[in-house]
C-alpha cells in the first residue's frame, strides 16, 4: 500500500516467532518511536495469520485474522515499559517442521504446560520488576484487566486461575481468607505437580470466578467468535476489551500476556487514557466496529470449509494457478490474490472501494 | 546459550528479510537500547546464513558465515541515527519460492538493477536528510569509508562507481574537473538507461578508482575470501575494515549500505571512536582475529564440496537422521547438530572447549 503511493523510504521487516511475532513487531515499533532514529512518522504493526489444522479434534479451533495497530507518541494506549517480564525456553510444543504443509505438529498437553510455565515465569519477572520500581508488592488487584493469548477460551480461564494461584503462593493482598482456605491443600505441591493437578485447576478457577468475570471476560468476545488467530489472537482479545469497555478504560492499567510456541512469552503493561480525537478510545472503538464486522461474517457448512482447506493444501507452496474470479464475499477495498505464475510470482487485485466502479490492480515487479 | 545458563528473561525474535534480516535485527536492537523498555543489559545481534546455489555459474559465489554484534550504550561504533535512507520495493530479483529446496531462484540481471536502483534511492534519501539537518550538501568526501552488501566484489565496484556518478549528477564537491569531463557524455541518460549503459559503468569505475582504493578496498577482504554470506555479508565487510584500519578509525564516519532482495535496503552512518577497554577498536580487532580465522580454514576439492551440497539437499527439511560423528574439523567449543529425530526434533552437542575433555550436550525440550 505505502509502496503503491510512492512512499518507499520505510523500515521494518517481518518479526517471525509463532504466535509471538506480532508482539515482537509491536515492541520493535514502539522502541523505534522512542529511539533517536525515529523521524516523526507513525509506525504500523500488522499481526496476521491463519490458524489451520489437519483433520482431527483441533480443526474446529482454527480461525484467521489480521490486526493492525498505528504506533505514535502521546497515544491513548500507552506502554508502561518498565513493567515487563519475558520467558524464553526451547520446546517442541507446537511447530511446523514439514515445509510442504501448512499444518502444525501439536503436542497439546506439552503445549498447555509450556504455556502455564511461561505464564508463571513471566508473572514472576513482572512482579519482581514492579516491586523493585514501585516499592510495594504487585497483585492482580493492581490491574483492571488481564488479556491473554487465546487459542481457546478454556486455556484463558486456566491461565487467570493460575495467576490467582500465584498470588496465593506469594501471599498477595488479592487473596482473601475464603480463597486461602480453598487453595491451602495445594500449597505444598511442587511446580511440576501443580501443572498436572486437576483439583488445583478446578479450585483456582472457582476462587478466580468473580475476578475472571470482571477482569477477563470482557476480553474474550472475538477469540470466542473467531477461534484461534495465532499472532493476532492476543490483540483480538484486547480489541474485544476496547469494544466492550471503551467508556471506562481511561486511567486503567491493562496487563497483556503474549505466548508463542517454541517458546517465547512476555507479560507487559498498558496504561490507557481518553486520548484526543481522532485517537480517542471511543473513536478507536467506533472505527474498529467490532460488532459490525462480526455480524458481516458469512456462514458456511463444515463440508464447505473442509473443501476450502483441501484447495489450500493443494495450493500451499504451489505455482501456476489462478484463483476464483468470484470475489462477491470479499469486503469492498480488499486486496486479493488473482494468480501465481510459473515462476511463483504472485499477482493481486483490489475489489472496488465502496460504490465506485474503480478496480485497481497491482502489477508484478516494481510497484 | 543464554537459556542454558538460566537467563530466560530475554526479548527479541527472528527478523526475516533475505540479506537485510541482520540489519533489521541490528536496528531493532539499537532502538531497544535507546527506548524506555531497555533494562541496562547488553543486546546481542546474530546475522547468519549459508549462501548455497544450485549447480551452475552462481554456485562458486556461495559461502557461509555468522557475525555477532554486542549492542550497548557508549559504544566505540556509534550510530548517527538521523542520517539514514531506506528504500522498499516489490521485486522478484532473488527469492526462494520452492519450499522443498534451499536454493534460490535468481534473476541475475534484474537483481543487479534492483540493487543499483535501491542504492540510488537510499543515497538520495540519505543526502536529503543530511542536508536538511546539517545545512550543507553531502558528498562521498564526507565519509572516510563505504561498506556495501557484498554478494560478489564486482557489484561492490559498480556500486561505488554509481555513488560517484550520483555525486556527478548532483554536482557535488567530490567530483573534480577531470571526472566531470569523463562523465559528461552520460549526463543526459534517463535513470533506466543509466543502469544498462556499460560505457557509463566503465567510466564511473575509472573515475572512482582512486577513491575506491582508499574508501572501499579495505572493506573487501572477508567477502572476497569467503564468498557471499547473505545477511552476514555487509557485516563481514565492516569487520574487514575494523581488521585493516582499526588504528585509524577513531573520529571517522563510515557509511554502510544494506540490501535484501525482494526488496528492502538502507544506507546508514556510523561514527567511530577509540572506545574504552575491553571495547576499544584495537581490542575488538584483536578478539575478532580475522587473519587467524581466515588462516584456520580447511581446503577442499570442488568435488567434495559438491558431495556435501548433495547431502544437504537430501537432508533439507528431512527427519530421522544422525549426522557424521567426525567433528575433527570443527573449532573447539562449536555447537553442532547430532540428530533430527522422527518428530523433526533437533539435537545438538558441543565440541570440547580448548584442551579440556568436557563434552557438553544439549538435551531436547526445556534447557
Amino acid at each position: 500500500m505505502m509502496l503503491k503511493h510512492g512512499n518507499t523510504d520505510i523500515e521494518g521487516v517481518d518479526s517471525t516467532n509463532a504466535c509471538y511475532g506480532g508482539t515482537a513487531a509491536l515492541f520493535n515499533c514502539v522502541n523505534w518511536v522512542e529511539s533517536s532514529s525515529w523521524d516523526g512518522r507513525y509506525g504500523l504493526v500488522v499481526c496476521t495469520d491463519s490458524a489451520v489444522y489437519a483433520e482431527g479434534p483441533a480443526r474446529p479451533t482454527g480461525g484467521a485474522a489480521a490486526i493492525a495497530m498505528l504506533i505514535g507518541p502521546d497515544a491513548p494506549i500507552a506502554f508502561e515499559s518498565k513493567f515487563r517480564g519475558s520467558h524464553m525456553s526451547h520446546a517442541y510444543d507446537f511447530y511446523k517442521p514439514n515445509l510442504a504443509s501448512e499444518y502444525p505438529v501439536v503436542d497439546g498437553k506439552l503445549s498447555q504446560t509450556c504455556y502455564l510455565m511461561a505464564l508463571d515465569s513471566c508473572y514472576k519477572h513482572f512482579c519482581a520488576k514492579y516491586e523493585k520500581l514501585e516499592g510495594k508488592q504487585f497483585s492482580i488487584s493492581d490491574a483492571e484487566y488481564f488479556v491473554f493469548h487465546s487459542p481457546y477460551n478454556k486455556l484463558v480461564q486456566k491461565s487467570f486461575g493460575r495467576l490467582v494461584f500465584n498470588d496465593f503462593v506469594r501471599n498477595a493482598s488479592s487473596i482473601d481468607e475464603t480463597a486461602k482456605e480453598k487453595l491451602a491443600p495445594f500449597s505444598t505441591l511442587s511446580g511440576d505437580e501443580s501443572y498436572q493437578n486437576r483439583d488445583l485447576e478446578k479450585a483456582s478457577q472457582q476462587v478466580a470466578k468473580a475476578l475472571y468475570d470482571a477482569k477477563v471476560q470482557p476480553t474474550t468476545l472475538i477469540p470466542k467468535q473467531v477461534g484461534n488467530m495465532y499472532t493476532a489472537s492476543l490483540y483480538a482479545a484486547f480489541a474485544s476489551l476496547l469494544h466492550n469497555k471503551h467508556t471506562e478504560l481511561a486511567g486503567k492499567r491493562v496487563i497483556l500476556f503474549s505466548y508463542g510456541s517454541g517458546l517465547t512469552a512476555t507479560m507487559f503493561s498498558l496504561r490507557l487514557n481518553e486520548g484526543q480525537h481522532p485517537f480517542s478510545l471511543s473513536n478507536i472503538a467506533s472505527v474498529m466496529n467490532v460488532a459490525g464486522k462480526l455480524k458481516a461474517r458469512h456462514e458456511f457448512a463444515p463440508e464447505k470449509f473442509v473443501d476450502i482447506l483441501k484447495l489450500m493444501e493443494h495450493r500451499y507452496g504451489a505455482k501456476d494457478f489462478v484463483t476464483s474470479k468470484d470475489c462477491s464475499l470479499l469486503a469492498s477495498g480488499t486486496y486479493y490474490l488473482t494468480e501465481v505464475d510459473t515462476m511463483y510470482r504472485r499477482f493481486y487485485a483490489q475489489k472496488a472501494v465502496g460504490n465506485t466502479v474503480e478496480n485497481g490492480s497491482l502489477a508484478n515487479g516494481h510497484s
